[in-house]
């Protein structure tokens, strides 16, 4: 009775659902406290003080009318001039408020680029592993998602099949660095040859190619390793953000594009994105989250809590015996199975109430996700569980 | 370059901005206070101080990562528990929160319906005169929209057309009441006879109609006029609401849907709202204000300032000799213009500075809608305009 669409789309979620209730069933039998779920990207730890101080602030400096009101579909003016002027401060570009639309979360960012760059049919590439929700938020624009398999040895995007996988209907490409599931970071060799691949295809087939880089783990990364802002290397390209991870606010749905000033058709573009938030319901990003984040720019979560989960858990799994990269950014740990059915893997875990994803979600196989965004205790508890899952296939 | 799709919205949208444009050219030549901009909904009266008052003692009371983290998709359920009491206590209806999806809001709500329900080429009904907005969410899913044409006599809807206008394609039927733009609020005796005829054609043509209702404006009735609850009457019914107009918070995008506990498939319909509501990037409603509804659920505006507006309002321009049906809701006034053609009239409205919206944006030419959430002042020192614009006619 409703519609085909949803009816697959809720049969594929149900998956989703049912890993949800074997959680909760194993926790009845074993206790909470014994069961090891790493199968959820939800940020464990606190947002930063400073969260809290700012929106006492605006309730006691701002009229309610201003704080709570409608304004532009693209966000509030100041706030969108001071997100410009902070992106240009660290990452050295050049936009202002009118590059600039302020989002619900990267989700809405993303489908609002969507609405405004596809017509039915049209090809979206994405590097595997990738995240899961790109192939549902194609299809809500009837677009194909085109997967280019991995590199496995570095999980960097495989630049050498890239050509092949492009053709006269691509679009878009979508980069996502620090990277859902692999934890990698993109380099800027990476960012530099792609850039250099999109460009002479873009002469090849004579129209433009988007470049879409989703990047709510930007300041989710250790060992101060870089991450190369792709406004600096390609210039159609738009950036999505989200602070659902930096200032762990994923319920909020705040988040914001930034379009560069060079992009075809920028006027254009800035008018549809504007109109796309209106239409697809978006309306505009939640107004008291717009000034919440404005005034606190340089506010980040702990990210050594991520750290310290990730050095443990890493250490961990490669001395008994797994073989994985090890997480440059994000809160993901990318395994390889020791055996090649990862969804068999995942189901034999759970004999150790082990809750994990296989790699196939993300579009490569052999693999699974270990979300560490979970308790530090938690994990030192689950370390003889892993090696049991390990002895499992020696 | 942009999407097909998107180039006609965006042309249709700049139409809105030609007149927010001369909205600020009038305003720079003849000063913002003798321009009498009756153009836009947007709410003028501050939210009540309670929302104020729940915000802070939420971030006292409670742990940030609870306030501002994930949920499931469709809400946090205590609220929507809360909501559906509030909702048995007030309608008398029987819902849980199995029956509650917490919304971005209510074009949030409408999207995540038309997701569910809605497979390209579906027909949606809608009334003249209808909210224009609904047209670009049909566009979204590929629907058809179909508008029924007006009782200008009552602005109920048309019920002696309705059976015409229903086919084997026809899915849902919009209502929406208090109307946008009329202020005519439904009677039970309309919502009791279109049941009539809507299961009627459900038996002729075997499969479901759903109703949905769209009732941002709710609570802004006066005279306590009663707005009849849909669930009440129609088993097939989705109610979307928002707190965009009881609470005056329009820029932080939170309502909810009630489904009602008898509708065809219930099962799917809510768990494909869920994952709809995940999948078109909403995510879920903006947890915050989740919280802060659940505990406002008796509060609202000062409905006596609308009230106000509407009776000088009114009285002046049946006095000057207009047409029209005195509002019993909402904060709309629908006029008949003194010519057909008003689009032209709305163009002659500029030169006294009156910015008013031509009702065939509507569906229903030969009228103007004018908004009248402006300031009690702002209206007073229009009055002489209006009537001198009705001059122009004598």
């Amino acid at each position: 009775m409703i519609s085909n669409k949803m009816a697959d789309l809720v049969a594929g979620s149900s998956l989703i659902r049912a890993m949800f209730e074997e959680g909760k069933r194993l926790s009845k039998i074993h206790g909470i406290e014994n069961v090891y779920d790493y199968s959820l990207g939800n940020p464990n730890v606190e947002p930063p003080e400073a969260i809290k101080i700012a929106i006492s602030e605006i309730l006691s400096e701002e009229a309610p009318g201003m704080i709570h009101g409608y304004m532009n579909n693209s966000g509030y003016e100041d706030v969108r001039q001071d997100i410009a002027e902070y992106t240009n401060k660290i990452n050295g570009t050049n936009v202002s408020k009118d590059h600039v639309v302020m989002t619900c979360g990267a989700a809405g960012g993303l489908n609002i680029t969507f609405k405004t760059l596809l017509n039915p049919g049209d090809e979206i590439l994405v590097f595997a592993p990738y995240f899961g929700e790109y192939r549902n938020y194609a299809s809500n624009f009837d677009a194909k998602l085109v997967v280019v398999p991995p590199d496995t040895s570095t999980f960097q995007p495989n630049l050498e099949l890239l050509p092949e996988y492009i053709n006269e209907k691509t679009k878009i490409v979508i980069v996502n660095s620090p990277n859902n599931p692999s934890g990698v970071v993109y380099s800027e060799k990476t960012i530099i040859d792609m850039a250099k691949v999109l460009k002479d295809k873009e002469k090849e087939y004579g129209h433009s190619i988007f470049l879409l880089s989703d990047e709510p783990y930007r300041e989710i990364v250790y060992d101060d390793i870089k991450v190369p802002y792709l406004l600096n290397y390609y210039s159609n390209t738009i950036v999505g953000y989200s602070y659902s991870k930096s200032l762990s606010l994923p319920g909020e749905r705040i988040g914001y594009l930034v379009v560069h000033p060079e992009i075809e058709d920028l006027n254009q573009v800035m008018s549809s994105l504007n109109v796309a938030n209106r239409i697809l319901g978006f309306v505009n990003a939640p107004s008291l989250f717009q000034r919440v984040v404005a005034k606190t720019l340089d506010a980040r979560v702990d990210i050594n809590v991520y750290k310290k989960n990730r050095d443990i858990l890493y250490n961990h799994i490669r001395e008994v015996g797994f073989e994985a990269l090890k997480p440059e950014g994000a809160f993901y740990l990318f395994m390889k199975t020791p055996i090649e059915d990862d969804v068999k893997f995942c189901a034999d875990a759970k004999q150790f109430n082990l809750l994990l994803v296989p790699g196939t979600a993300f579009g490569c196989s052999g693999y699974v996700r270990l979300s560490y965004c979970i308790s530090y205790e938690r994990i030192v508890n689950s370390l003889p569980a892993l090696k049991k899952l390990w002895d499992l296939y020696k």
